[in-house]
């Protein structure tokens, strides 16, 4: 089915239309591409037809996904089609209408196939048709504020999003339209399309960017669909007659492109570590993955010789294990960069994702769970995998234990670190920047129980298609609060975020790993340093999760050193969630708030309350979710506490006006921030009964502290004491280790210890 | 058994012990009372016992609750007993362990009896033995901070519970334990317990007050537990020998005796409207439940011919179904006067009392519905009805339908009116001051959807029992916040709080009802003014709940007029919950906010923003749990939109930080605040679909206002207009109408209409 490879625009080439197969699977696809032909052959294909076909009424999954799809395009059906002319931003109605449509075709395409019924051909069809006589009649879209408009959306990127899915139905109802319909729908439809959001959009199209990924996939799906291998080479390989000016900048203000990467491949090789962590984080994950995974899919069933689900060591499996690790115990994922709460893997584009993780990465019995979970499947191949596993019982609980995953092509570009104990799952950030996605956040933490943030990180400054918040795109906040470094749980020198705030600078950088072991489940240790951030500042932080008998709940030690050339101020923001119960230390409430700064997010931040504090802890006892929590931090004189709460300079109530209390130092070139984190106890508001209000913890002490080693003991109410001390600069795990404190010998192998302090 | 009953303090008489029955049932209270003899005769009784031995292993939620307890009570004696010497607040450790312990003798008194198992009659026996060792050696409690101190705890409300659950283990146990050592229990233990908070403590025994019940009901346990009539008669008549002085007033605020009432069946007389709504509220409903409850089942059993379960029309079983009427689609109670959030009828007071209203009422099947979702029985004999009922699978939905609950003795001092529609729960309050535990928040209401609170009810100002907050006590921000005006949903004149914020006013006054009607589902209306809160000023608010096919859900129509003699300022804030989504007029984010006002609560918020608003509607549009919503209010010129925020003057962040926006009138006379409330479109985090983000009400409008009639038309987006009439001075249902409107004529019968206006 090659008939229109070299067929020229405008020129509508008729030919005789015979069904003939060409199966050279050899062929390399710089050569002459070869094809499993006929159609369906993209995500359904004639044999996973016909044997969902021969399944259908047993496999209960399967089934129920197929009703309530069946039910909800009938019910479509029967309202008839809408093509509106474009006009809105995201939210508004013919934006959400052409969104809604690339569904329905898909959903009705793959319908027609399972159920043989011509209804949901011909709904396609009709679909398709309105679309081929709107698209030629349309300019670029109204709306203004992308860097690369589309013509049905307001950006190209949703312009992606409609071939991506939109491909699928024509193939799924390939066979049924006659040659004539096909040339009309190719030509005055699909190619310009495609050249629209490539040729005409290089800018989107020649990038490393999830952008790219979607732009790849869209033109790269429907040159399957149509048997262009030509137009395929442009998807995989990118457009190579663009000229792009390198220091180019997207919305986002991250770079167009700097180095000339381009294409499918480039966007699967540069972006996923070897442990298959996208660099922008899980949210940008999710929506990548679709894409990735689904242009994957067509290329597997299509062009097998590609093999490209084993690139870089099969990556984009590695990716989808990956993505459900950064996922909390409810199945959200954990907001790292640009990200909004709430996003799961039960999101649509996980289904595919975790469907065709299976059913190409060997049947891994932990993914049926989550398919379980998702109550769902992908009607194709995939799906009708996974519903028979399901059906015969072979899933197994998805065990999410610690883990790190690396950042950076090569998997050199720091890492995240996850570490699970109890309820507990603390995610800790020492990756490379993110792409344009990125928030200003080397070593910064969140910490999660049992599915609920504890300690949170704000997310994103946007509220994704509530058209009535600034057309449910970025809202300006993103940038002046959300991305800045006083908004996450982690340092910041003199009210100035890390890399001066410049992404020109973070995306240079990247943190480093230093230790992560996971091996011991009562002692995890992630530590990390960053020494980029602030020039002549260094910054080294361990996050350890310990499980004591003496303790109700594992608890979280946090040590941050700073070492630096000058003398500056430190601020640590700790975004606890929650009503503040209790401190044990004096504060004094402004009569009114005051604004805490003037810019770097500084300035979206009120003061509440301020407390001078002294050598010694301070203690915060808050509730949230009847559960009471008790962060310790070990002060120092002239050191200041601040109780802030986000919402200064927010016209437009933007914001959430959350707390935060932020242990302040004054004119300090070297810095020892050591704290603790305890779940201790809980409250029932039906029996009215606090159990365990009070911390464990009677003191925190550093008992030692130098380049080498930093020792801290930690004494319990029931003078229990026990030390953990951490080697600084040596992280070999064979290395032993001997240093003397208050007169008593510690040695160790490994470069951490905890132990017993009699 | 009536060995005690001539028995002196002090004296201890030696009788020969023989088990004799008297049982004259027919003699009066007040010459001789009549027993069911023998033990246990209380709670559960020899039938009582002897039926649910021979049920076990065969009533799956009496076993399941059964075996629950004995895990729970095998495990106490473990740990052995611990009865210290009285030091704590509540939330504090004395405090804590003492009430652990006597809920821990009812269930192993419970235990002994059904599994007939010494080891749990010798649990209770030690533990008594220790409170009888303990009790004598105590002065009144070290804690200053009671109206009327306890011994064991710092209120002899406390005290009271302990001896309410105490009799029951005690009368359990009675017959395992020898002559010799009941008088022991009896003479150190609770014959001084049960004089110490009554004689010696009239202010607190001798109220009607729920504080009064819990002291009436336990020393009227006691007393049947020991067979002492004469104590009964002091639990069910009050201490008459004790003057008390009628100014006197509780910690509360609220008068001691005003009118000489006291004793159990006062206290079931006046706090009780004959539709069973407790004047103080379900929150303390719910509280007084158990020991009118548990009480009564045990006068029932002891003395039947007291008949008090049909004592007042039978107001203790209507109030077990009041008091579920009065509650959430979760089971949430409303928040009306001092409640604290997420108290329900799962609590364990109410299991109890579902229990009984189940056993003694007739076996009204829904309350089986309750019982299966608080999956856990009483363990005796109402419990084993209530058992044996669910495995016959005989329960019915609880239908909480919309419902009016008269206040007062007589049912003539105002009521409670809810509507229910569609997920919509409106909760409009037009009562009687609610004791020393009412707010000043005449017309206030609260509206829920879908169990969750959407425009809300503040609540009390405290944390019950967690004692790093104020020792779990009232916090002062409960009068100076909690109970102001201006922190309900309902008008404030002039900065100050209806009744002048004072109880002995407050307590003279209630509203009055003025239409409630919901017999048409799709039109319910409920109506009430009040004319006393602001001497001058007369309020009528009217609330409606309309479903309109036009309409994605059923929503809110809102009329207040206020009429004055004088020119007044008038506040009407609307606490909303959730994030501002977007609103139709401008406002000015203040730099910093700025502390409201001076006194009445006004002291408490933070004006954060304002806009001069004009003759027209204003829109708030925002977002809660995923659900949009929008206020749609007419203004006028001259007013003033204000957003406040909770929090200011809190010097112990003892307040929640949640938003309001106050609709605000200067120097009128008369005025007329007209609003909807929409819930109307739906959001998903995870698919980021957002629909019908946006009201579907275009416009607003008064279209006639008189002394007679108020007319509000309603335009939707699509032009529909539909016209809400009402006579404001004729509520008679048979009454005909007529009015003339912009040339159109309207004839209706009954006190208002909703009709197309074309």
């Amino acid at each position: 089915m090659r008939l229109f490879k070299y067929m020229k625009f405008g020129l509508l080439v008729i030919l005789t239309l015979s069904i003939t197969y060409s199966c050279k699977e050899n062929e390399t696809l710089s050569n002459n591409m070869s094809s499993n032909s006929g159609h369906p052959s993209l995500i359904l294909t004639k044999q996973g037809v016909s044997d969902i076909r021969a399944s259908l009424g047993s496999i209960p999954v399967f089934d129920k996904t197929l009703e309530a799809t069946q039910n909800e395009i009938d019910q479509e059906i029967s309202k008839g089609i809408d093509v509106p002319v474009p006009k809105d931003y995201s939210g508004g109605y013919t934006h959400e209408t052409h969104k809604k449509n690339y569904i329905l075709m898909q959903k009705a395409g793959a319908l027609f196939q399972i159920l043989n019924d011509e209804k949901y051909a011909n709904y396609v069809k009709d679909m398709l048709f309105e679309y081929a006589r709107l698209y030629p009649t349309l300019p670029v879209h109204p709306k203004p504020r992308s860097y690369a408009r589309g013509k049905l959306f307001w950006q190209c990127l949703n312009d992606s999003n409609w071939l991506v899915y939109t491909s699928q139905a024509y193939d799924c109802i390939y066979d049924f339209l006659t040659e004539e319909e096909r040339s009309t729908l190719e030509n005055d439809l699909f190619r310009p399309f495609a050249d629209f959001i490539s040729k005409g959009n290089p800018r989107f199209f020649n990038r490393v960017h999830n952008h790219s990924t979607w732009g790849n996939a869209a033109v790269g799906m429907i040159a399957l669909a149509m048997d262009d291998d030509s137009l395929l080479q442009r998807a995989l390989y990118g457009y190579k007659a663009a000229k792009i000016d390198p220091n180019l900048k997207d919305n986002d203000g991250g770079y167009i492109n700097r180095d000339g990467k381009m294409g499918f491949f480039a966007n699967l090789e540069e972006p996923f570590s070897p442990d298959g962590y996208f660099t922008e984080g899980p949210y940008y994950q999710r929506y990548a993955s679709y894409p990735f995974l689904i242009f994957a899919q067509a290329l597997q069933n299509k062009k097998p010789e590609l093999k490209v689900f084993q690139y870089k060591d099969s990556v984009l499996l590695k990716s989808v294990t990956a993505l459900i690790n950064l996922s909390n115990k409810d199945g959200d994922f954990f907001l790292l960069n640009d990200a909004q709460k709430g996003m799961s893997y039960k999101n649509a584009s996980l289904i595919s994702a975790v469907d065709i993780g299976y059913h190409f990465g060997g049947n891994n019995a932990e993914l049926l769970s989550i398919a379980k979970e998702q109550e769902e499947v992908a009607l194709d191949d995939a799906g009708l995998a996974v519903a028979k596993g399901l059906k015969d019982g072979k899933e197994k609980p998805f065990s999410k234990k610690s883990i790190e995953l690396s950042d950076g092509a090569k998997g050199d570009q720091g890492a995240v670190g996850i570490l699970r104990s109890g309820d507990l799952e603390l995610v800790f950030k020492y990756t490379a920047h993110g792409l344009s996605h990125g928030h200003f956040d080397k070593l910064s933490f969140a910490l999660f129980e049992d599915g609920d943030e504890v300690v949170q990180d704000y997310g994103m400054g946007r509220f994704v298609n509530v058209e009535q918040k600034g057309g449910g795109n970025y809202l300006k906040e993103n940038k002046t609060w959300a991305k800045q470094s006083i908004s996450h749980n982690t340092l910041v020198q003199n009210e100035a975020s890390q890399f001066k705030g410049k992404y020109s600078i973070g995306s240079k950088h990247h943190s480093n790993k230093y230790i992560f072991c996971a091996e011991d489940e009562d002692l995890q240790v992630a530590s990390a340093k960053e020494e980029n951030a602030y020039p002549g500042t260094k910054l080294h932080r361990t996050m350890v999760t310990i499980n004591d008998e003496e303790y109700e709940n594992p608890y979280i030690l946090d040590i941050l050193r700073v070492s630096s050339e000058d003398s500056n101020q430190y601020d640590l923001p700790f975004y606890f969630l929650g009503h503040i119960m209790q401190t044990n230390f004096e504060y004094t409430k402004l009569n009114t708030p005051v604004v805490l700064g003037d810019s770097d997010g500084y300035q979206h931040l009120y003061k509440e309350a301020i407390a001078p504090v002294k050598n010694g802890n301070i203690k915060l006892n808050w509730l949230l979710n009847n559960k009471f929590y008790t962060y310790s931090a070990i002060t120092s004189n002239n050191d200041e506490v601040i109780f802030g709460r986000i919402g200064a300079n927010d016209p437009d109530f933007n914001l959430r006006n959350e707390q935060t209390i932020i242990v302040r130092k004054k004119k300090t070139k070297d810095a020892l921030y050591v704290s603790t984190i305890e779940s201790h106890g809980t409250y029932s508001p039906v029996s009215e009964l606090a159990i365990n209000a009070y911390s464990n913890i009677e003191n925190i002490e550093v008992v030692y502290d130098s380049k080498d080693y930093t020792a801290v003991n930690i004494v319990t109410k029931n003078n229990k004491s026990k030390v953990f001390i951490i080697s600084n600069e040596n992280n070999n795990k064979e290395a032993v280790h001997k240093i003397t404190i208050s007169n008593k010998e510690y040695t160790w192998e490994g470069p951490y210890i905890l132990t017993e302090n009699k």
